[in-house]
């Protein structure tokens, strides 16, 4: 895996400067970086430590003076952290997976692979899934029974794929995930405290003992794509019809996705986020880590939920949320200043009272 | 699976009309249905999209005229959400996991298997473990040495059960659950930070370096009949005792139960909810999404939590929680409509003391 | 697993008394003892149930009476909850895992084993991985390529263990983790509405579609001597350093941490504590269950964070959180306690606002 500094530039589409024929082996941070690492110094705070390390040549910013800062060799792309996308790609290593079909897995005689498709040590590929070409199933995988994977799919090792799963063309699963799993749904023979509850907004009537009957969930999953889905994350089956999740859009480790959820386009989903059963997310929306979200809710296009957001009622196109429960990131931040005055407040009606009725019995 | 709406209806204990030997393959959403199709149009504004598909028979709700909807057949049961209960039972496709003994799979000499066993491709099934009649052990499941299933239990893909662990009868384990995993439990030789910060609330006094000993887990888990567990989630193990899970209790994907915990019957415990170790809840409980529970508390029968609550303390029975930390919810409400009028008597506030005070330096 | 008395006070360093030849086999809570149990009576208000039980002897605590407990002999440790640790280890049955490499198991030919090391049934070593002396690679647990157990390692069942990972000794991994999935990295080649929100705070300007570019993770994951992991927990690998969990941390199920974070030694963090990207975390820490951090934040030594903590900026050393957003622990329940008199106060306003302005016309 090595590249000259003039291949990386143009395969980056950047600026090289200084001695293009230097050998690159690998990327390092600037206090890390040896002879033949390239060290990522995108900004000056990060150039400062280039001296702790060996670098001969780095990724530097707009304007930087690579002869001043002791190297041979730059690159200087227009925007360096989508440059790390690409430099990324370039010196990755990957899982090394044994290649083929391993002798070691189970794939049933009625399970259809492309060409060139991989399935790793100890994996399961049920009767009826079809695998398309170019897709690796990781060790130890499971794909169930009439699955689907398009082209080009990359799942790493403990993957569960349940029956009837579909996953597009290029999409990722990180360790553990596990797309298809039951929808939890359940129902009692009589109006629930629950449904009491919410009819009531907090009176669930008398509580006696309830009995839950089980709903199948006869839908599967939809996964659109070039997803990425994190590792062990979960999506449930839908009870009648698929839930989705729309191309391009990436879920982080521990997210869980209910039944009937559909979640639009290049939305990105942050670790352990959840998603109760059949709401509805829009495109472009970003969702930081924990946020949750009730069930059979809609969330517009572009929607951005920051830390632990929690979500309850419908959300509007483009707004930007903060806060349990969720309001607009301004008005959570207007109401967390006033809860922090209310010490003072209190003196201060606590002094007009004194004024205003001159005596303390009024207290 | 082909049913006719007579055969459905009956089973249903539903009324029927119209042509009742009409043929059922599936049952679908108005819009999606086909002409062997069930459509599941239970309410008005879900039979308004039927003309979108072409279902010749739905499920209507009490009153509703079947063929002013254009359809020749229809199904209406007296509790349309529950009769999805035994429709979706009807007509499951199930996992399809080949039946028997996989020959990949590992079962040691000293396990004992039930009449009508299966045990999934690459499964493990260790010394000293018994399957009861009728179980299924999904494949790339784990069960762990002197581990217990009951009949007629049904476990998916990855599932792993610890050693020594209890499972009822017709418990359902959703993929890449772990239950008996070791519980979180340690110990500092000295009395440790936390332990000053609980007694002093706040003040954790000097804040040193801590070695924490582990403390193992020699209890292990029972999970009572009809229980249901969730992908990915997590029950450790008990201390000394067993950590409990009552019969018919159904935990959500990514639920997390620290060791101790006894839960009652019938609860429905949603995705993510987390309970530390050694609490103990009741019967009939429903904690929505993301609950948070803290340790060593009490919560009675029939406490219902909406989605993110974080219980710190016990709660008594019936009580219907919301927020973070817990309040009834109507509490909740009230406060959240609080703050959100703050910023007029901030202004009402700045007022009253320009009245009274008359001139600016006050302030 | 038969020890005397006397032998397991020695080990405990603890006091004995009365008969120290009785033989033990096994600890209990009082009311479940058998007669060769060791009951855990360690406060009074646990002995008042050693009549239900048929205990001869006990874990009392200073000064308590074993004979008028009716009891043949106690054993007293300076700090019971202590000795727990030691009893536990001294009783614990373990996983029981068959001993040796398993036929079933596929390690590859270019691994190292160190002596005595055991690989579990259906597990998979990869090629270049290294496992250390003595240590246990659980049931279908999985060894990436060129990763590196050190010596004493416990991995349970169904481990994942990516590519280049690094296990220092004696690290213990319950069923299910995940250590080295990829990080959650994504970039627009243009800015992002997530950079325009940040920088704006809450605007998050025109909200059009983006395309999320992939940076793969070239770093891999380094987890400390003497750590534990716990059940499904995810660790994601470092984009170009390796995300490190120092020694003597402890990691609860389903926790979440980033790529690029560092965590110092001797923390705890409980179930589902959720870790953005590239944050810094020092030694002693404490985070309660549900925790959530901001990315590219730095956390002090000696923090605790109470349970549902959420963190979104820097924290000094030894400071005690609570809340969302984390404020001090002691701001956060004078806050709470301010807003639960909110209703008092717009009561007082009103008064105060009908006595200075007499009229209503003002309100």
């Amino acid at each position: 895996m090595t590249y000259t500094i003039e291949t990386i530039a143009r395969s980056l589409g950047a600026q090289a400067f200084g001695d293009l024929s230097l050998e690159i082996d690998a990327v390092a941070e600037p206090q890390d970086a040896g002879t033949r690492d390239l060290a990522l110094a995108m900004k000056p705070a990060f150039a400062e430590r280039l001296p702790e390390g060996q670098a001969l040549a780095a990724v530097l910013w707009e304007g930087a003076d690579f002869e001043a800062l002791g190297l041979k060799a730059a690159i200087v792309p227009a925007r360096p952290r989508y440059a790390l996308s690409g430099l990324s790609k370039q010196f990755d290593h990957g899982e090394s997976f044994p290649k083929g079909v391993h002798p070691s897995a189970f794939v049933d005689p009625a399970a259809e692979l492309g060409v060139d498709v991989t399935v790793g040590p100890l994996a399961v590929v049920s009767a009826g899934a079809r695998i398309g070409a170019g897709s690796v199933v990781g060790p130890q995988s499971f794909i169930g029974a009439c699955a689907t994977l398009g082209e080009g799919c990359f799942l790493r090792e403990g993957v569960r794929i349940g029956a009837r799963t579909t996953l597009g063309a290029r999409v990722i699963v990180q360790p553990g995930a596990v797309i298809g799993g039951d929808g939890f749904s359940f129902v009692t023979p009589e109006q629930s405290a629950v449904e009491r509850t919410r009819a009531s907004l907090g009176d669930q009537g008398e509580g006696e003992s309830q009995h839950w009957e089980r709903i199948n969930s006869l839908g599967a999953v939809h996964i659109g794509d070039d997803c990425e889905i994190g590792a062990n994350a979960c999506i449930d089956r839908g009870t009648v019809r698929d839930t989705k999740i729309g191309a391009r859009t990436k879920l982080d480790n521990l997210v869980h996705i209910g039944h009937n959820v559909v979640i639009g386009t290049d939305c990105l989903i942050c670790g352990q986020v959840g998603m109760a059963g059949s709401s509805t997310i829009g495109n472009n929306c970003v969702f930081a880590g924990q946020v949750g979200l009730n069930d059979n809710i809609f969330v517009g296009d572009n929607v951005i939920a920051g830390g632990a957001t929690k979500i309850f009622t419908n959300v509007p196109k483009g707004r930007v949320l903060l806060g349990y429960p969720a309001v607009k990131m301004e008005t959570h931040v207007e109401s967390y200043k006033a809860i922090r005055r209310l010490p003072r407040l209190f003196k201060q009606v606590a002094e007009l009272q004194k004024a205003v009725f001159k005596n303390a019995e009024n207290d």
